[in-house]
């Protein structure tokens, strides 16, 4: 079959053919229905260098998968042939306290996972081919009436993300909070699209770029803005006066943290889920009483089936635009000039049945 | 000043002259902009003997109350004349564990609140009258901008009741949560658009009426079912399967208590609101494991601010049919009669300036 | 090996030689260090008629179970062989949304589960034996240092369902708060340890024995109290005068309900575990506003593991009578005569070098 | 009366006699029973320039206060003379949605609070005289039988303010998590005996001094350790190698910072409580995924309740040394000079009646 294989570090990946995979005990065998291009490619393939990530190469891209139930290895019972499926992408090794709950992104015992900190298209082969090999199970959820694969791929990233980061946050989203989203891009316009969906809090979106404040007022945001120097301000008075509740940063750079921090409401939730680089100190005084600062990664596997039924009823609804497997270069290629409009899907030609 | 006084128990109230009442220290007079006429009421007036409630004859009906801020008694701070407010409905200690918190409404020193388990219209002066004694400033929520008095007044019991049965069990809205709602009448129709607004969870409701369900289809119900021998098992088959995560039983009679905990998910919330003077067996074996059974009354201080918060941004919309205050004793025989649309507000004349 | 079983309904359990069973592709083979005789086995052996139960005989009773890891099936990776475990005693089907977070017990598909609402002695072969075959190894917990199997093997059931009633109502056991365990036997006891070591609220036992009020002040209960017409009273004036936050019935007749019902404070649990068959009606005026009902079975893997940490560090101490399992018969004849002092655990001859 | 008084930014206070205060319309005049003496006051007299905090000198210094109810103003229901009560320290403006609930530490409206982000012995007169004015009756708490006021003076800050940052991370501190106190001083010493009365988790000490380890081990801590290069590995280790699901910071130099984010679990909480004025980089890899930083500054009106209740009861023991009023003065020169041993209580003679 074809996939696109990630050769060296610091190097594009290529076409290749590989034979199809076997399930062995316990494993399953997906045929790719979709497989998002994540931004996060573009860096594994052009900002590590040998050493740095606890993988080895070659592998075949592709961490955001849907598709059907292919092949059963032995011992497998539940998934059936046919069927289709989302695939959780964080594979851990299923026994910790973390894995024991479906939070597999936050394994605690990596050295006994089918990969350290891994999974499909992360250091093992992914979705970017017809095939997917799948080391258990309990990483396919089943993909709701009126969801295909193309559609639920991404979402098992570029949705379920923004969704964990929201939900950690949901008991602080009252109808008179304000939500404000900074990044108004792939994970972006999803976080407005789930807030409006999960609570009644009003959302500000932050964004420099115009067709971005159009697509998060498409979104439903309530307010807009492009930043500026009074931009904390302006959220903070937008904010009753009070600042935001929760404040979702989905850039991470120096200047939206800052910004963030200093709009956010006490005891309210700063959240950092983009990952540009930026810092900012922490102290004492550094912002108001009993902020909470986190990072965010990823999310759960219930949280991953809330997000599919999200989409299945029409309240979360993601841009694609498909390539075919045989465009999966171009694709990235895009991606990296920006061209793509909405999250990039790589469909296998076997797949097109959908 | 004119008022609804209830003068007797087992008889109608009647409209007569009172002063206008001038608030002590600490007690705030507000001009009544809208006072809602509630079912409850027709129960003060038809069905209590003498000596069933600890409150004394003759007080002025209303306990749905809003308006302006009048005249400030000594002391307050605060609350500015000719501020437009809702009335916190029930009138607690002020100091026990609950008060403090603002859930008077389960005030646990009733001897020391201004009337026990009661407040203005319930055993006090309620707001059936141009002008209502408020005991304290702690019971003024003012309105956010775009919500009148006429339109507050309702909510402050028919939107906060369902809301804070509501809000109780939010944990386990999901957006794969499937929430029921029994009788759609004036709470039960709020409650369905509360859902919508709050959070993503399928919602069902049940009425034997064709206008009920109407009206709880334009609340953005996903499912609108009239009663029969079969509607919990339904409700199971819509709700994945499973049963449902929340039934809120606005009605309260032994065979919707009963449809309602069939339909109960296993560790999911059957609440009673409704006071039809229904009553099921609690046993092991009566319900799936770990549902919750409960009742709940009312609301918090914290709760109506999010209520008419939800309110002027439009997302809780109650129906309100106008009455004069001169007309207010039809507007109870309409409401007995059931030819009332929506919520009856009465609108005392000189408060027609809204 | 020898096996205590169970051959036809209201028949006493024998003990035959059975084969050691061989584990398949992911079945663990555990060597019994300590099995618990529960009181539920008396029910399984004299109250149930066929076809009640949706299971087959034969099977191995016991429930309660710990060991050693000695054989594992193809395909298992984790455990290792002599390796100390607890055996989770709910099996579900590992794949609904409850057994995917380790809440086995309440199981949303049994059709798919090893045997439907049950588990090693309830359906299928239990713990009464020399080896126990487990049919997946997210069944096993490994034990701490410092337990050994003889001592978690009533843990399992007896010292994971207080645990679980009690995790439930933790928000409500502040320091302030009161906490009644109604029924000092097997589990009560246990209730008892378990409140004094994961909070702070005050513990009121109720128990008509004069030694299981012994055992109450023992495991550090503040207050004993031999039932009488008074005990609602006497709780909810020691309660600071408001009533009990929680209420744990682990007697479960109607006597014991309308006392702990009577007794729980506006907000509070009551939690019904025993299965005396008592019922109460619910109604609006049944109980004190928003008090919530529920029964609760079992708990969850991930209760369990932290059971076990407590009682490793000496804060959970079951009282422990022993048996081989030849005398098994015999340690269910004095079950059923009240004679055993603490907990049952039938210790297999192989399973002494513990 | 005499009274302690601040006459100017960067001097000491001084014993001075002043009129005693006659309470006005919802005021309450207390007889002080205990006033601590906290290293704040050595910040207010040493380290602050004019204009650089919103409050008028001179004042009466001391923010932890209790003693007897002396004298009502008009309209003031509920405390009655005689009765000993502690005082809340942080009075807000008690109708923003932060002070509604009990928050006033966190008021969102200070400037109309008695005095912007202070309180007595902040900004307003405090308890180092021999009277208090508290300007409204929800500012104090009556005490439980068995606690005096020399006792609770403290707990209102010292025990107040590390009871809320455990509060906060309840829901994390299982019996199998493992809490870190950093710095066993005058509120460290407290949060280990706070941490082992309210939850089952693993309690580990840091602190350099040998008899600060001693009164963490007095106080029941599992592990105490001098910090060195290894800290935080010895932590994680010590933490089932996972890492502690809480870090309560109660020095704040970048160096404990520092270990205890590095010893934080995934998930964990690292809570800022001290102001030594250190400062750390928070970027997306500085930690590890969802370790929530933030800080905390005392607590909530409700949590003072169960802080003095566990006081009451024995589980909160706080070590106190006795000065006169006369010997104020001299208390904080000792406080300067590290020579006080647990905390340091003011009692005015009149109060040698307690």
């Amino acid at each position: 079959m074809h996939a696109l294989r990630l050769n060296g570090w610091k190097s594009e990946a290529v076409l290749e053919d590989v034979p199809v995979p076997e399930p062995g005990p316990g494993q399953v065998l997906v045929q790719v229905g979709g497989a998002g291009a994540c931004h996060s490619d573009l860096h594994l393939m052009h900002d590590f260098e040998d050493g740095l990530l606890p993988w080895h190469l070659p592998f075949t891209l592709g961490h955001e998968n849907a598709g059907w139930v292919h092949t059963l290895g032995t011992g497998v019972t539940g998934p059936e042939p046919g069927q289709p499926v989302a695939v959780v992408g964080a594979w851990g090794c299923g026994a910790c306290a973390r894995c024991r709950v479906g939070f597999e992104t936050y394994c605690e015992d990596p050295a006994n996972a089918p990969v350290p900190a891994g999974g499909g298209g992360l250091g093992l082969d992914g979705g970017m081919a017809e095939y997917l090999l799948v080391p258990a199970a309990r990483f396919l959820v089943p993909l709701p009436d009126g969801l295909d694969p193309v559609h639920a791929a991404p979402l098992t990233d570029a949705g379920l993300t923004p969704y964990h980061a929201i939900k950690r946050s949901l008991p602080k989203l009252t109808p008179d909070a304000t939500a404000v989203v900074i990044g108004v891009g792939g994970l972006g316009h999803l976080a407005v699209q789930l807030l409006k969906a999960v609570c009644a809090a009003q959302v500000i979106a932050v964004d420099p770029r115009a067709e971005a404040r159009q697509l998060a007022d498409e979104a439903g945001a309530d307010l807009s803005l492009s930043p500026d120097a009074d931009t904390a301000a302006t959220i903070r008075q937008a904010a009753h006066g009070r600042g935001a509740d929760v404040v979702l940063d989905f850039v991470g750079s120096e200047a939206t943290m800052q910004t963030g921090l200093a709009a956010t409401r006490m005891l309210g939730d700063f959240t950092l889920v983009g990952i540009a680089g930026g810092s900012v100190p922490f102290s004492f005084f550094s912002q108001a009483y009993e902020v909470s600062l986190q990072t965010t990664y990823w999310g759960t596997r219930g949280e991953l089936v809330e997000v599919l039924d999200l989409a299945a009823r029409g309240l979360l609804r993601p841009d694609i635009t498909r390539f075919s497997l045989a465009d999966a270069p171009e694709a990235y290629r895009r991606l990296a000039a920006g061209e793509v409009a909405g999250r990039a899907v790589v469909v296998p030609r076997d797949a097109y049945r959908a």
